[in-house]
């Protein structure tokens, strides 16, 4: 998995539902990942699987999409992401530095939130 | 120690020499403390401290200062930083998100470069 793959496949992640998200984090995040944003810090894939149906529920119809580049070195990536509705500027933009292991999976999310909705 | 007071450590042990890195080290790094940027990636007080030696080799006369504002939440800061002559405009800009452990010393550092010299 190239970095680029790896940015992909965590936003898959974030807009994907049920079986489908499963899957994802199945396959493209380690067991023990952590991940941790200033609303949530969680581990482990069930924990990941519902941190990410609970923000479903919060902005239904929203989706995550990538923003500007992706800088990578040594297993660890830097980049934006926006959320908002298919097609809309984003209501949100945060910026996440993800941490891959040997293997390519991600293993560690430390985020950090740059545009919030109604700010 | 509060989340300055974790990059005013940061940025100190980077410009400290000699005996004074040693003891910025040991109090405020963790014992298994990692660090990785785009040019280095190294574990452990010893091989920080010969990391931040070779820099100021490579740099003589200049120093770390901190650049724009401090983010941060549960125990990860993210910030930027400058590097250059004392007093003069940074040659290079980094970003650097800070991982602290329970007891508040930099347990991981995940580095990044936003300007380098010459570019």
């Amino acid at each position: 998995m190239t970095t680029h793959h790896a940015v992909d496949a965590y936003l898959a992640t974030w807009n994907a539902r049920g079986e489908q998200r499963t899957k994802l984090i199945a396959e493209h995040w380690a067991s023990d990942a952590t991940y941790t944003d200033p609303l949530a810090e969680v581990a482990g894939h069930d924990a990941l699987d519902a941190l990410i149906g609970g923000v479903h529920e919060q902005f239904p119809g929203c989706v995550f999409t990538p923003v500007g580049a992706v800088d990578a070195h040594h297993r660890q990536l830097r980049f934006q992401w926006g959320l908002g509705p298919d097609g809309a500027e984003p209501l949100a933009v945060g910026f996440d530095v993800l941490i891959l292991d040997e293997d390519g999976r991600i293993k560690d999310v430390r985020g950090f939130l740059d545009k919030v909705p109604g700010a």
